[in-house]
């Protein structure tokens, strides 16, 4: 049998590296001989799309303007520090009051090994640690399910799998898979249930050192105690703390994820610095008018209650949809139907200031992530600054219907009802510790409007084809484009994909 | 039912982090209105138990004396780095030939959240980083099975899980567990399983992107290609790879784990600081003789071929009970037949040294540990300077006999063995991207003689009584009388032990 495995893809190309399509950047000896010279390009708008088309256009000599709305580069990128302020579209406004070093990443804030943010921040030398996505001693809290106290984890698994493993290994015993599977299968079978349920002698899940203890094994005279009794299978499938377990099974949320050392937006910091800053990044530019006029694209922005036009051979179009949609333009109705199809949605985060790390300290919990059946949702601790004297929380990640309720509140309002959520599962410091909050809306940030899209039919659908093609003189690009929405990569690749068509048509025309 | 889920145990202690017995450090002030004073103490070993025992009893201002015999304070605990140089047993001589900023941690590595360890770390100012101990990209290989290429742990788990999933979700479809579950069970069950074994809606698992892909989603265009074909069952159990699943389980496994930033030897290094450096410690002092003079207790060393004498009113004996049993004493048959009882254990580590980190570049492997069944057992991918020009792989960590098998083969015959496992894994570059290499036995290494201890019948058996409590002056610390052997936490635990011991008694006496 062993012998076809590779055959059979057990496998097959586990030794390379799963990679998007070779992207090859374009460069200044492409035009020698050609007769041909890089191109004024103008580029709306600087997220991570934007900022990489100009990176990658200007690493060939390219001629790009950049303009950005807000005050900063890096779109959905960004990382709030002490001091920053944001005013959202319902008029609220905050500044960070964030200890120097402590941040929250507000969009963006993990990357899986696979993806190509990684190779960015190789090349522009923005160094990376790990993000802790998962943690076996963060909690898990379902409420609805009648759960008074958190479970670790660990807990969790070790219970859940137990009896996964004591049900299967007593079926498989009794006969009921005997058409399934051959006497070897079987024996395989109960052998890696016994060792992955911690099942004991008579097939049976009776608890174990996985679960945890209340007192842990320590010096001679301290042999440890093991947490509390084991409920009942019926108890542990009730409380269902196995929906959490799938999320680290993904192939874009597994461990080991990484983040950038000190902030996210240490990537577009990056970008910046490398394409040439103010130079070639105007910020406050709000783009008014998109118009192909047949040789070049002209737009138009105001900025600081000035209206100006930058006119260029080429435009990248780097907006997310639902803005872009509202940008007056010449590309035609299937341009706009495209985008006007592209929904925006909601997510949100709130970050937690304490002035001591009491989740390290009293839960002996260094990271990870908290799941919860709340309208918070998720509760992340930092993956930073461990056994410093505070730290940054995120008291929520939620999204939709929960962000949006979330955001009709005031900050201080979102703030109450985000701790009282966190009190429930850990105790009264998660109130009187803290010293600050910073609530961030997605979908009511001026310019922005979205956390991700939802894009109907996927991005290679038909109706989308005067986004993936150019249209006329324009090029899009976005995560929106991509088969990785919400991820840096989809705008990385997505904006590779749009540089090198526009390349090989000035190496063409 | 979910009212008594206290009571049941579900979580009942979950919101208090799991502590040893409290500890309290002796202090200064604890002579006040006692009229009694600190004592000398001349500490025997200066591996983290002796090197604790000292740190803790100059709080209260003890006048200790740690003998080391190894050139260095730490014990076991070792971090080996560029023109370190040690000679084993067999005679081998090695100098580590790492460039600057990269290091192997010999001996302890990864420290679990609960641990005291990371309490020292943050009482004495160690920066602390993830220890990537787990990675869903990394390789299982079992040649044995018939693999003749490496597995991504993703792709195992996928595979595995997706089939325990289907067999169970079969078995509870055809009523064969009807007598286990009621009916609310069973639906609870299944939904479950359908989510966290992928399987489509006939219940039947057929892979997914939890596998992996060849190329990976990116820009419109590329919306990924999964990895192969999917292995039947039958393939899937008789590969083994369910075998590796168990270890992140682990009480003292799970992840998430850290490491002290710049190696594990900070601790020690920190440590020695803290009691005084070479004014409390002698290296390269060798003990041959312990008595205990019923008022005092007087060690005989030699050092630099001088032979010195230590007098104390105590001590504390803190090398490894296989080297102290080779010390001349007059602590009693008692002490010498416990001593004897408890075996050492053999470990090894190869630390190799590339040029470039292809592991990441090449594999997108950022950390964790490869498995296997070669005599390698083990491979990590260091967990600090990633993205950095080289980086350092532990390209063996193994146990018993093959670690003692790789000891008697030269320096250079370690890492020819080592790497041509390494190449059936990883291909040609795990040899052609070497630079150099660094092999440490920890049985074969003067001094020690152990990487750990085999204690029968537990720490507590009475037969060890004479080590657990002070036998006249002398008090017995190190991880091999813990319930965490192998463990710094059992150094630590066991010291804080010994130290209240003997603090008590100088109170009381």
């Amino acid at each position: 049998m062993f012998a076809t495995m590779g055959a059979l893809g057990l496998a097959p190309t586990a030794q390379a590296a799963p990679r998007e399509t070779p992207f090859r950047a374009p460069s200044t000896s492409d035009f020698h001989l050609t007769g041909r010279a890089a191109a004024r390009v103008v580029i709306v708008g600087g997220g991570i799309a934007g900022l990489t088309a100009a990176y990658e256009l200007g690493k060939a000599g390219y001629d790009c303007t950049v303009l950005e709305a807000r005050d900063r580069a890096g779109g959905r990128n960004f990382t709030v520090r002490g001091g920053d302020t944001t005013t959202d579209l319902y008029g609220n406004r905050q500044t960070a009051r964030f200890a120097d070093g402590h941040y929250m990443n507000a969009g963006p804030a993990r990357i899986p090994q696979w993806m190509v943010t990684l190779d960015y921040c190789r090349e522009l030398g923005v160094p990376i640690e790990v993000f802790t996505n998962v943690n076996a001693d963060a909690y898990l809290y379902n409420e609805s399910a009648g759960m008074t106290r958190p479970q670790r984890h660990r807990t969790a698994k070790a219970d859940v799998y137990g009896y996964v493993s004591e049900l299967l290994a007593k079926a498989t015993d009794t006969g009921a898979l005997d058409a399934e599977l051959t006497a070897d299968d079987r024996e395989r079978l109960v052998e890696f249930l016994k060792d992955w349920g911690e099942l004991g002698d008579t097939l049976t899940y009776e608890g174990g050192e996985r679960r945890g203890y209340t007192t842990v094994p320590a010096a001679a005279g301290t042999p440890g105690v093991l947490l509390g009794d084991v409920p009942a299978a019926s108890e542990v499938f009730a409380s269902g703390v196995g929906r959490y377990f799938s999320f680290e099974f993904g192939f874009d949320q597994a461990m080991l994820m990484f983040q950038p050392v000190g902030g996210m937006d240490r990537i577009p910091a990056a970008l910046t610095r490398a394409i040439g800053g103010a130079r070639r990044i105007r910020t406050g530019a709000v783009v008014s008018k998109i118009t192909d006029t047949g040789s070049g694209v002209s737009v138009t922005y105001t900025q600081g209650g000035r209206t100006r036009v930058v006119e260029a051979d080429y435009c990248v179009a780097a907006l997310p949809p639902n803005i872009l949609a509202k940008v007056p333009h010449n590309l035609g109705s299937g341009v706009q139907s495209a985008l006007e199809a592209i929904t925006p949605s909601s997510a949100a985060k709130i970050g937690l200031e304490y002035r001591s790390r009491w989740w390290e300290l009293d839960h002996r919990i260094y990271g990870g992530i908290t799941e919860t059946d709340q309208d918070v949702t998720h509760i992340w601790h930092p993956s930073y600054g461990f056994h410093g004297e505070r730290g940054v929380l995120i008291g929520y990640y939620n999204y939709g219907a929960d962000a949006d309720s979330y955001a009709r509140l005031t900050p201080k309002g979102r703030e109450g009802r985000a701790v009282a959520a966190g009190v429930k599962i850990y105790g009264a410091k998660y109130r009187t510790e803290l010293v600050s909050s910073f609530s961030h809306h997605w979908r009511q940030t001026p310019h922005l409007e979205a956390a991700w899209h939802s894009t109907p039919g996927g991005p290679d659908d038909p109706r989308y084809r005067p986004l993936n093609e150019p249209t006329g003189r324009v090029h899009f690009a976005g995560d929106w484009l991509s088969y990785t929405d919400a991820w840096q990569h989809g705008a990385f690749t997505s904006a590779r994909r749009a540089v090198t068509a526009l390349h090989t048509r000035v190496l063409a025309e």
